[in-house]
């Protein structure tokens, strides 16, 4: 947990959401990309040390769709870098947190990536989020 | 919008709370403190160059109370670093974002703070935070 590597926002639109972030950060999103396992279209932004990243669903069974439907748009998850994704899910396990995905997955933006349960985080999703290495 | 200056999260109990967060990030609460005129109690955890603050209500009518009440526990708010807390006021405004706070108040952790309106920023409410100077 050496940062906060990126907050996740649900939008309705990309496009427009781009827009409006853009001025809000004063700078544009320096990358797009669709993550087809997901059902999502991101765009991410620099901002300092950190990253907002915008999800637009692509597919009616998105996870990102099924937010949007039950809550609206708004704060979808925070994402931690973490050196090590495997030894910090064993740690987390150990600790009594439910992790999603007990082997990390494969995310945007270049990342290995795993999820905790946001029952035992009080309502938050949490994403760890490590840079992937070269070879995978 | 210098970098992400926290994550603030609305709770039901400091008190648990801190004890979930500390394993989770692997540092206690650095600061816990109270700000009578928001009605709540809050703790901050150091995360890199970021913050993770938890808020809990003190009172039925703290927007943290009504919060809980309409969304549960979860990600309240995102704060962003500014340099010039007046300047960005500004600038913002000229873009066309609600800013609610048009003179900025005293928040927690020796911060001046303005929020703008999330129906604006597609249902997230942010908040700049300037550090306080001594004077103030």
């Amino acid at each position: 947990m050496r940062k906060i590597e990126h907050i996740g926002i649900a939008v309705n639109s990309l496009e427009a959401s781009n827009t409006l972030f853009e001025k809000l950060l004063g700078t544009p999103p320096y990358k797009m990309e669709e993550v087809l396992s997901e059902g999502v279209k991101t765009s991410f932004f620099m901002n300092g040390p950190n990253k907002i990243e915008l999800l637009e669903a692509t597919t009616p069974d998105s996870p990102i769709a099924k937010f949007l439907e039950k809550k609206g748009e708004g704060i979808h998850h925070i994402a931690f870098d973490v050196e090590d994704i495997t030894a910090e899910i064993a740690r987390l396990k150990a600790e009594g947190f439910t992790v999603l995905n007990e082997t990390p997955k494969k995310g945007a933006d270049n990342k290995l990536v795993a999820f905790l349960h946001p029952k035992g985080t009080n309502g938050v999703l949490v994403e760890l989020c490590q840079e992937a290495p070269e070879a995978v």
